[in-house]
């Protein structure tokens, strides 16, 4: 039977020990000499211990600074269906929309080919972020046809959850109908906005939201904080 | 009927010479100064066209260097069927793998979990770089149960291609069960592979396939260069 390799048993108690609470999110783990002494090996098997986490997703090293415990990334399933606040109290944390900004503009030409509107014609933007137990997840700038939906800008301003407005405004439902992903450094104002460095990574989606019978009603761009959310696509 | 604002009007433009080639991927913009002269606007109009270009993925801004066309991201569905030489086909480009290595070890625990196995069998990992008319795409690290695809090692270090080398060995069709995403930055090694600098920006998906009866045949870690892949996920 195979050996298992001492790095991978070092990378699995370490590990344990996190999920355990040991250590939590954010704090220091002990130095590479400490943890070289604590199990009797190199520094070169606790480096490569510590990086088989970091790939994984378990802890951050920071030049200088140390290695740090990661946070569990929240879980954001994209389906048929995405609710953000269903999302975030799926994951057993409190959901929260912060508005930035509701306003309504004629559309630009990406708007009009995503929405299917005439060049010009006027479109709700509802900007904000998504916090979930107070912790910025995402920003994001979501347009919606005002031709068709002429109260939701009034509605957005008193509600904050698009679900809702749209209810209001005589949408029961509606579909996830395209979702794309890029990957983008944060810009100076994202990196305030998200509590995030400058250069940060983010997850960019481009969302189309459809109802049941096919109207294009919002086209939403997200961006998402790369440490802090991981997408989930399940093919059921 | 509302006006578009000059700056809409700007990147309207300067997007439609891109879209026309007059500017290529990889060229520089005229200057801020250049572009405001042309326009008969100040700076600011000009900057503020540039972000909303910037944001939209149409043009890259190096501090110091210059706005500088963005090559147009390839376009890599995600759905029921991932197949990279398929995909990369599709949008009209010569797929290639390059193999970084085979080999035949036990398991982690992650790579357990994810396949099913008991802990330590052994597993065929698969590392490379996926390349689109030669400009390297990604970096992979697949794992495979070697219990169950005893040659499969020997069929990969010599189709390179995942989907041919499991055809090869009794697995005529596979399914994508679930994905996971993330963003992340380049570490040195990744940053070699790919031609980025350390630190830019990464799209990570974790891919679990399966049988059609259900049986998990591959993990897959892909690291996706941020800016020449957008996934797409179509909810049909």
């Amino acid at each position: 039977m195979p050996r298992t390799p001492v790095w991978t048993a070092i990378a699995t108690t370490l590990a344990a020990e996190i999920g355990a609470g040991h250590y939590r999110a954010g704090d220091k783990l002990p130095t590479e000499a400490a943890l070289a002494a604590r199990f009797g090996v190199n520094r070169h098997t606790v480096r490569r211990a510590l990086a088989d986490m970091a790939e994984r997703g378990l802890v951050r090293s920071r030049r200088g600074a140390g290695v740090f415990v990661a946070a569990a990334p929240t879980d954001y399933p994209i389906g048929r269906r995405v609710r953000f606040h269903q999302n975030i109290r799926a994951s057993g944390r409190l959901p929260e929309k912060r508005v930035l900004r509701v306003e309504t503009r004629p559309c630009d030409p990406l708007e009009a080919r995503a929405l299917g509107l005439a060049p010009g014609a006027p479109v709700v933007v509802y900007e904000g972020l998504s916090l979930a137990n107070g912790t910025a997840l995402a920003h994001f700038v979501s347009t919606f046809p005002a031709g068709l939906l002429p109260g939701l800008a009034d509605t957005l301003a008193e509600v904050s959850s698009v679900t809702e407005a749209l209810r209001r405004n005589g949408i029961a439902d509606y579909l996830r109908a395209e979702t794309r992903v890029s990957a983008e450094r944060a810009s100076p104002t994202q990196a305030l906005h998200l509590g995030l460095r400058e250069g940060d990574p983010l997850l960019r989606t481009e969302a189309i939201n459809v109802t049941p019978e096919g109207v294009r009603i919002e086209r939403g761009l997200t961006w998402f904080a790369g440490d802090r959310v991981t997408l989930s696509l399940a093919n059921d």
